[in-house]
């Protein structure tokens, strides 16, 4: 009896997180094709394949959702970081390396999603005020896992979170340019290698 | 009587060449203030103090109007760029200098309601097609500037050519990250003088 109780419980549990998912991964498609001004809660929960009430039964409002999707865009952005090279790869191989890292991070579905909500809600103060401390403790953790891959160059925590958050400008920067003009991957992830070497010590 | 005609056909020009600047000068103002999704041209002409036919005589259309606000944003930047300090200056001078340049320029109004305006109309495939020469022509003389100030460094035109784009596309992210998170000036030109430095020839 107990026994199924929890395990009617945990089906509840995951039917609701699998739906929640669902809208986020939907919210990130739709905003990706038509832009967050002309998206609609109707059209997620459509391409989610759920009902007009499940935006308002999970998240309450479509600001709560697209809060959700920036939250799920910086969780994105920390797990490939979590695949870049660390201290065992030569100085050389892992600049290369956080140099692909940070443009798959960067030009993720989910980062590019994230980045049009916040470009169209920065006027609203009650979205940025939930928002700014969520994007202070994910660039926190994205630092430490910065900072953890270039302990051995001889550089600071400060000087190696500067180069982080230079590196990262720029990354922002070639988002909005290739909003308006194409380039490939390829050039991109050459362009961010250079800056990387630029600032971080001769390569070994 | 031929000296007339020739002084009445210059003011009508020159009252012709006013009315457009005025509705460029409020274009910029109000795409800054209200963003270019809730602009109109109505609250544009209202704002130059002009009337609500102005737009369509001098412009034919809004888009031709955001066309030539683009335009003039890029007359800006080009304008400040030649402000910038050139081969008289000391090479460590001339990098600082061009990061308060290059700040100034990327942050000016006329070019922050243009890069609003190139976010909003990045999917109008006429409107991209009519500004795209003007951008590539832009650039071109933005490198010929940045170019002929650090001819001393040593450095081909192509790698001069590729510091002055990293330097641009990041301060493109400055200014997409500055929508999102306030930051001062000063911090700015300091990351971007690092960022210089980190590219050009050791001090002088």
């Amino acid at each position: 009896m107990a026994d199924a109780t929890v395990k009617v419980r945990r089906t509840q549990v995951e039917r609701r997180a699998h739906t929640r998912a669902a809208l986020i991964e939907a919210a990130v498609a739709c905003v990706n094709i038509v832009g967050p001004a002309s998206v609609s809660t109707a059209q997620i929960a459509a391409t989610a394949g759920v009902t007009r009430g499940a935006v308002q039964h999970h998240f309450g409002s479509a600001q709560e959702l697209y809060l959700a999707v920036v939250n799920h865009a910086w969780e994105e952005i920390a797990a490939v970081y979590r695949t870049a090279p660390g201290l065992d790869v030569s100085l050389d191989r892992r600049i290369t390396g956080w140099g692909t890292t940070m443009v798959q991070a960067y030009t993720h579905p989910a980062a590019l999603a994230g980045y049009e909500i916040l470009v169209h809600y920065r006027g609203n103060a009650g979205f940025m005020a939930e928002h700014t401390p969520m994007a202070l403790a994910a660039e926190q953790r994205l630092d430490e896992l910065w900072v953890a891959a270039f302990t051995d160059t001889g550089l600071s925590r400060a000087e190696l979170v500067g180069i982080r958050h230079t590196a990262r400008t720029f990354m922002l920067g070639a988002v909005a340019r290739r909003l308006m003009i194409p380039e490939t991957d390829a050039d991109l992830r050459r362009e961010l290698t250079d800056l990387l070497r630029a600032f971080l010590p001769a390569r070994q």
